[in-house]
């Protein structure tokens, strides 16, 4: 036993070398995550052990000069969690996010993850996680399609044509290999076209550009919908085709009758109660409620029209199950699919073996023997 | 503009070098950063801005065979903030931590500083954080007795022979010259007459190795209380000198007309709000409340014999007046010194500096141009 602590460092570039965008292994690792939750061996923050993340708030105004202020996407995180299972790691995901990085040729967030020792804290790795985060988010919906899809969908379509949304359809069309059809509504038609061509390349599949929600929608057997959270696209139902599995990883509204006419599955219970009490202690939660992706259903469940979200299927019950899911081609089925930490966490572990494997990366030392003891 | 991105990491060692032991510096930037607290220009975690951070709870006990469980100091924890005045940057201090660290040479806590752009977001330094960490917090009553003070005051006591205790005493002695005498009591005999033997060669005072608490408070101008929160050290104010300074770092009980015959200074009355909001959502308030430093007071507060914590005295808003605060020399005067994450980035920023200036570290890239944009 030595006092020495040292960890690997790992710049974007080294994550891309130790294969950080392999979407299948992502889809993989992140089932593997779902399932975790599903066990429940894992934790993350705040008083019921399922927060998203503590964020700096910064304010509407302020009186000093130099203090940042709220914007579109203005905000400092920190995801802490401990990821049971085979991985066994605590760690956590820290990033700043501001829409003006983007003029400076900067991300909109910029990610890190550390993943510690469980048991004395060390940092086992500090790693780049642009691509962590955009993989694992996209990796999600996938997971949603290869339990909750049907072997025979054959339009995708998706909402949104930014980098998310573009995550999200790599994942899906790489699960699903039945999909021969590929429809993309953004507001800006020519992202729409640019993310059509590229896909098209990647994947041969057919690709459409709709004109319009309503033409995304309609005939699509699955839906994914990865527009910003701070402008949520409207879901109209009569667009939607019976039985249509919609995969939510954005901001989204639908009508009631929408949500109610539709199975729910959820990633994490747990972490939706999270919000919804963090939103109630702002003293205005309905308000609240619409900048969280489960705005909708939190109102529902505070009306009592949804039931407590305890009662909700959950995808990670779902994937632990042997036998397959049977959709019920008569609803609609949502899963909402948020970030948590645990994500980051898994496939960060993944990618971190790879690298130590593959020599990827610096050997930093914190200490050869600690000054203080 | 260039979208590339490089950071500083700095070991343990390299922190030393930059002068992250620099006593006297370290006081005049936590003082600094109390006046900023005092204006407001600040941010941190939670629903209130206020918070401590953000804690993994580790369960007591679990059917997961590899999840850590809540023990002595167990904890995994993320701290938040934004710092303004002339600092301007966000960053974060993590850690782990645990007690059986200390039988593998190990620190009891591993802890880590990131400071990150305030308006990119981009990492501008990674840091060991363990001499940050006790620096800032041995820092914090110094500042205390710098405000709150006597200019005579000759025998400074403390409870508790541990590093904080250390760190706290180092800081008072380097502030407060007056003071000729130093007794501690530790509930282990040796380790108090180790510390003592360390600071009289240090400091050239006196040094006292009390055989009891009340040996140790009797005829003392200055009490540091830095005991663990594991082990609050029960105060009894009988022996008490009139007109003392309790400084409180550590766990401490007393009882309630010890704190109703006190004038009470806060370091940040809305973090000790976030504390009891924090301790009410468990549904056990009292309960938490003895796990927390400021847990007396909140008793009191709830049961309305103290006032509401915005009335209280802040240290940062008597540091900030021009005139030198005048001690009540019949009441007892107890300055509660909390760990606040803008402490750590102060102390950080200024150790960043100077290992700028002097070339110490290692420059990390993070990427030379982003692969996601």
């Amino acid at each position: 036993m030595t006092a020495r602590v040292e960890f690997l460092y790992l710049s974007e570039e080294d994550m891309i070398k130790a294969g950080v965008q392999d979407i299948s292994s992502c889809i993989d690792i992140i089932d593997e995550v779902y399932k975790i939750i599903g066990q429940g061996d894992y934790l993350m923050g705040g008083v019921n052990g399922n927060s998203h993340g503590v964020k700096l708030q910064f304010p509407k105004e302020s009186k000093f000069k130099n203090m940042p202020l709220d914007g579109p996407d203005r905000r400092f995180m920190a995801m802490v969690a401990y990821l049971g299972g085979r991985f066994g790691i605590c760690g956590e995901k820290w990033y700043g996010s501001n829409v003006d990085n983007i003029e400076k040729g900067l991300p909109r967030s910029i990610l890190m993850v550390v993943l510690n020792d469980a048991i004395t804290g060390a940092p086992l790795a500090i790693m780049s996680a642009n691509l962590i985060s955009s993989m694992r988010t996209g990796a999600s919906p996938a997971v949603g399609v290869r339990h909750l899809g049907n072997k025979d969908s054959t339009r995708l379509a998706a909402i949104g044509a930014g980098p998310i949304s573009r995550a999200c359809i790599r994942s899906i069309l790489t699960e699903s290999k039945s999909i021969t059809e590929l429809v993309i509504y953004d507001l800006f038609e020519d992202k729409s076209k640019h993310l059509i061509e590229q896909m098209e390349k990647e994947f041969g599949v057919k690709g459409i550009v709709a004109k319009s929600t309503e033409e995304a929608l309609k005939e699509s057997d699955i839906i994914s919908v990865a527009a910003s959270r701070l402008r949520p696209v409207n879901i109209n139902p009569e667009f939607l085709k019976e039985g249509a599995l919609i995969l939510q990883t954005g901001g989204m509204t639908a009508p009631d009758d929408y949500w109610l006419n539709s199975d729910i599955v959820l990633d994490n219970p747990l972490m939706h109660k999270a919000y919804m009490e963090d939103a109630k202690r702002t003293g205005d939660a309905e308000n609240t409620y619409k900048e969280i992706m489960g705005g909708n259903i939190y109102s529902l469940v505070d009306r009592k029209e949804l039931p407590d979200l305890n009662e909700f299927k959950t995808l990670g019950e779902i994937a632990l199950k042997e036998e397959t899911y049977t959709r019920n081609k008569k609803r609609f089925t949502h899963f909402i699919s948020g970030g948590q930490a645990v994500f980051d966490l898994g496939w960060s572990f993944e990618i971190y073996k790879r690298a130590l494997e593959k020599n990827i990366g610096q050997k930093l030392l914190l200490w050869d023997k600690p000054a203080g003891v």
